[in-house]
């Protein structure tokens, strides 16, 4: 069977987009990105401060409402479309939601072929990224670190924390079929 | 019946995005936008200055390869299946290939309720705006202002060579059902 | 006498970036482009939403304290600085405090040959335009429209509301010496 | 006596902005931050891509011409004056043309108390990260990773091979006076 979908998972500065542009890099096909960044750029910028949104907290919290709900479910069978429709995509997520996330995902996938990936990176370490970054709230990268992971199974675990997203993403490569 | 997409077409520097994020601000329900730029985010990085992808000439040219086309056409189903799914969506293109390429979209979007809009703009003052945007490539705005429209048929056509992005958009959302 | 600076006030939206890009495409000599945008990217993050350094409020108002005024003095000495030292300088500022903005940087002027350039645009036409842009606050093109123009002195003002900022660049290029 | 000014000198991809985030961020006083980037964000578009200006080469070479180096000079001139003016200031700069380039800076330091830092890192883990970044051009941070230290002094070296950008700004913060 041929890999159709890499997911990778991880919370906030665990280094998952640097992995995603070493994937789309090394691997010799071309491989379509999205994420839940790309997702949130394409909604209205109102609904980035709303209840019904999504809400970023001044501690680094973050909230999802109903309507970010249901335009993210019809997201999700968009992407799934686009690789039933030949094209191999890499999505980049944080589960916020833990395994509740995870069967979000599995309900629009409906067997198609994919790569479970966990990126893992020591809280610690994750902060100091984010500090390094420069974001003005900065929280999330603690708060996410292992509630993001709760009760998901992967195929692989890659962990950025004393390793490099070119090897990371080398060794992804290899469970590529 | 309830329109599930709205596809903007113009030339570059012709006014889609300022058009497309008012859109976003006015419409009371929320929708998603994608479009050429965002697509071309996702490819990798090595598509970007390849003959199989996307190719930006020094002056203002721009060619697309096979593979592009291949991915395309499986964004083009996602984005379909999005709206299918019950997202709403806007889309802003460049129909570099004009008849063509409404064509590719007409070949996806099977029925799907959509309102076609083109977005011109004169081709003096949108070569104005790119040098006010700072774009290192000068010449996109110029050349691609007319051939994007040619056999293209739409159902509103907004023109912002003297009319702001947001009175075109107020316009627009008057035609939603 | 050569003209050494060239410094632009306006409102948020108004219009100066564009200007700003436009002037550096159409004088013929290299003139390096600052302003209060880039001066807060300068800054330390945690400034960002400090009492003593720049508060963004969700009603588009601006803020900013003691040690922003203070580091703001120093980057005004050296932007002057680069003028005397022959490099020539276009400043796109917003004068919260109308003429007592003027007056700070007139302290640091000290005698150099510099254009005062007002940037107005309608208060409705600019808030259209914030909206364009897709800001997460709205507010500040209405808020700082009037206020920053009061009791300020301009060798020309440009109006962005019905021309288009490569005219509008155009027009001051004329007045450079 | 008191550190008026940090200069980080390293390759491309070595991890200095990073560093500059994490320096603002656990220095108690604020710093401003500029820096060969910000430097380019200010000049013309058009000196991008001119023999005078700057030139990107498609193997990651970069090569400046006169009127870059002139309008460099007037700039170093203005970061100093800051300083004096009792800003505190972080420089981070790429040293092309290695102690040519310290020797520019130390012509307009005159006397100011700096502290010299040397960002080294791995070139192979360098040509990684600049992978993870998805610039398009590859090959810079290779090519600058030895030559822009030879020649250099330093107060103080970090290597970011093995150690995180927070870690290393809080050896650098300790030699802060």
């Amino acid at each position: 069977m041929t890999t159709q979908m890499i997911i990778l998972n991880g919370g906030s500065s665990s280094g998952k987009s640097g992995i995603v542009r070493c994937l789309q890099a090394v691997l010799p096909d071309p491989w379509l990105a999205f994420g839940c960044d790309s997702f949130v750029d394409a909604m209205p910028a109102k609904m980035q401060a709303s209840d019904e949104g999504i809400v970023f907290a001044a501690d680094g919290g973050v909230s999802v409402g109903a309507e970010f709900r249901a335009l993210e479910a019809a997201w999700m069978e968009g992407v799934v479309a686009m690789a039933r429709a030949g094209a191999r995509i890499i999505v980049d997520d944080v589960f916020l939601g833990g395994a509740a996330s995870q069967q979000r995902w599995q309900k629009a996938l409906r067997g198609l072929d994919v790569l479970w990936v966990g990126v893992r990176c020591e809280s610690a370490v994750a902060a100091g990224r984010e500090v390094a970054r420069g974001d003005r709230t900065e929280g999330m990268a603690a708060s996410q670190s292992d509630v993001v992971h709760e009760g998901v199974f992967y195929d692989l675990e890659v962990d950025t924390t004393r390793t490099e997203s070119l090897v990371c993403a080398r060794t992804i490569a290899t469970h590529i079929s």
